[in-house]
């Protein structure tokens, strides 16, 4: 969103605007920088950078990191095709779903030739859902942020229960919302989880690991790319990422959540998001935004708990709902301000 | 939505309006022709035809024939009552949800007395909602096709687990998504599915059954029945609800689809509607629309088992959500065309 | 909303408008008072008097009241710190759904440290829901209702499943949709259910618990006081409430819905709130509106079951979302009587 990465990068960008095929790799790259909001080509370089790295490092496929690429690549092209707004085009606007419904759906269904068509007809769908809810939300001037992605994906997910040929790993297991007997809901374990303290290195982890969960990718060290990615366009944004992704980390661990779900960066993720979009995306530097940044940010971390429930039951993953929904409150909150309640 | 029926049929048209009782049969005749969206008294004439027909021959009660007479009727004289825009009534807009809610209803709950107040209650609630939702996507020019149906028939289906007075038979029983130990999702069986070839007279059977299913009826010579309504409006419609059929059974026998599920049309119901509204009710005859249309009906065949999965879950078929939810991504990602995300 | 408040309490208004405090304390008391749409602070003081009669002689605990008055406060400041509408503020709209967020959490986390914290930081959550809910439904001019604290509240239960510190108690253990074998849904107990008549003094006992069943009371005789509350501003209101919470309970019986549910005014607490919305609250007194406040109120019973189903599920309980989609579908529709569906 931001201009100042047009003005950082005028020479590629002119050099960009000399032909079609580079201005669209331009746009492919701005999609991939979207996805933590940063209309900068650099910044996409280095996210695709990180997920080859995760991809050879940390334990995520090659897969995943191409179909990143392809998703972002199909989106871009589809929604051009579909003659979307040249503007939101150039900055990459419709390429960060598709960005992330390629890296979701290679991490579910792998690399099949059939996962492979399933993730190109996904990321073109995607531009169609990102083109329907910008329509809706331009009504209140609100943007659709993660939200195609995370339908597309979720319908890919909930179809493959029933399409035996798109055999999916890693869902997790649909389960019912457990009450513990004693002492109403999961209060068993609060000792032990309050217990044992969680070292600094530990939550280092977590947090840098949080980061990189944003793209389905599960390392510290992938996450500190996606870290410096996002600062080489704005340090502020980069700053409160790490900062939302340390309040949730924290949160979590101190409301006794899973430990192993917190080290895998999975508390945190969203906050990830929600903290750059309140805290210096989408709304001024107010005295009030950074309170209002927090407190979206706390909301963030109770949603993620809300969701880990409500998604298990239907069998799939949160993705960034909690990031989205949050995330949209605030956003519509503030243009509430003027509107009379009732009227 | 077309005007050619009126044209066709102005002999009728004529005598319709030569007398308020005609007029309102003529507005229920258009309301079971809406359906299949064709505003034409001779369509919605046969597809009542043709729910008789399943009746007596394909195996469905007359209860369901009746009740789709009676809620067609209800629908039309409530959103009479309510003061709705004439011009609406008289093509039948605020009767096909009403047709859709009396056949569903006569389905699950039988032909009780308690059923039929039941059915009338809640075909004058199809009613309300369809007033309500067409008042809210008017915003971005957009119909509520057949929501209003789907909305209404779940909360009656739903609400019938905790009224004992309504005995609800043939809901499919509630249940968790399932995943197969190895290979994830469904693997196993693939095998099998992929194996055994589907004949092409067992296809032919499977996209006629598909296209009563619509109407709660499993048979493939009412089906042929209905596809003639919709040739006497339009062949090139018709045209398409057969290619949708047959687009969404293949794909379903493709991905190892549950072989009786394709069989009994309930994964080619959906793609009926799809195909006609994407491909010549709501959009211009260009180049590009035929592609949509392809694609929105492959993205129905997904969303169908999505909704498998989901509504199961909660101990309720899908219906037609799939469509509803297809159709309304495209026609307002053609609306989105011209709006720039995020603003 | 009604003005009528204002000229009953000029001589406490004008003291109110005195001095910045007590016109807060003014606000918070409407916001009591508009958790059944009046704009009167005696209806609001009434309120949590009955609140904390339920306290002392109803069951309920101590925090449940103190819950309820915190909720108020906080909300109300929050929106006011937030510069929300200050017409609206001062009416009270914008504390209702603190009280029911501060009472509800009050109910299910009990009066703990964190509890205390979350339920402080949840209601300021419901303030920033508000206006988020109430810019949307603007568009419509459709008022929010309590929606809010119902997003807010299923949000905190949801993520208390996966916060081992937050030890919750009473919720619905969460369960699927469950059908008998014999005759459908369970068409057993169907004979029970209707068998033994349901005497008069216990449906009355019924009809007032569901009143006090808003505020998560469980006691006639507070039920009792909530009626007069609304009897101090509305009589009419007061009579439709009462009315509702009849309908409601009546039908549930004839029905066969659960007796001991009943008794406890889990069927009918929605319905108090349906009928005078539709009734006096949000619409001209017509000839059609008793009408339409009728069949609302049947709606409503009918959700009821429909989300006691669909909420536990989830394993949450359906707080008083019958009445939202009810109201909002009857108020839609009258707004929809001038437009035309489809365009």
């Amino acid at each position: 969103m931001s201009e100042a990465g047009l003005s950082k990068t005028t020479g590629w960008a002119a050099l960009a605007s000399s032909h079609p095929l580079l201005a669209f790799l331009d746009a492919a790259l701005r999609g991939s920088g979207q996805v933590v909001f940063m209309n900068n080509p650099l910044t996409g370089a280095l996210n695709f950078l990180a997920m080859f790295w995760g991809a050879w490092v940390g334990g995520t496929t090659l897969a995943v990191a191409f179909g990143s690429v392809v998703g972002t690549v199909i989106s871009t092209a589809v929604a051009q095709a579909s003659g979307a707004e040249r503007g939101a085009l150039r900055k990459g606007l419709h390429g960060f779903n598709g960005m992330l419904v390629g890296a979701g759906i290679a991490t579910f269904l792998g690399g099949t030739a059939l996962a492979w068509a399933v993730l190109v007809f996904a990321s073109g769908i995607a531009a169609v859902v990102t083109l329907a809810v910008e329509k809706v939300l331009a009504t209140w001037d609100t943007p659709g942020l993660t939200f195609p992605f995370i339908f597309t994906t979720w319908v890919v997910l909930l179809a493959a229960y029933r399409l035996p040929a798109w055999p999916i790993d890693g869902l997790p297991a649909a389960a019912l919302a457990a009450q513990t007997a004693a002492g109403g809901v999961g209060a068993a374990g609060t000792a032990a989880a309050v217990a044992d303290a969680f070292g600094l290195v530990e939550a280092a982890r977590a947090v840098l690991t949080s980061v990189s969960q944003v793209f389905f990718v599960d390392d510290p060290l992938a996450g500190a790319i996606f870290l410096l990615a996002l600062a080489v366009e704005s340090r502020r944004c980069a700053a409160l990422a790490a900062a939302g992704a340390a309040l949730a980390v924290g949160c979590a661990w101190a409301l006794g959540a899973d430990r192993a779900a917190i080290s895998h960066g999975l508390w945190g993720y969203s906050a990830v998001l929600t903290a750059p979009a309140l805290g210096c995306v989408f709304v001024a530097r107010t005295s009030s935004a950074l309170g209002h940044c927090a407190a979206g940010t706390l909301l963030t971390v109770i949603l993620q708990g809300a969701f880990f429930t409500l998604a298990q039951t239907a069998g799939i993953p949160p993705l960034t709902i909690p990031f989205v929904l949050s995330t949209w409150l605030f956003l519509l909150a503030r243009r509430g301000r003027e509107a009379a309640p009732g009227t």
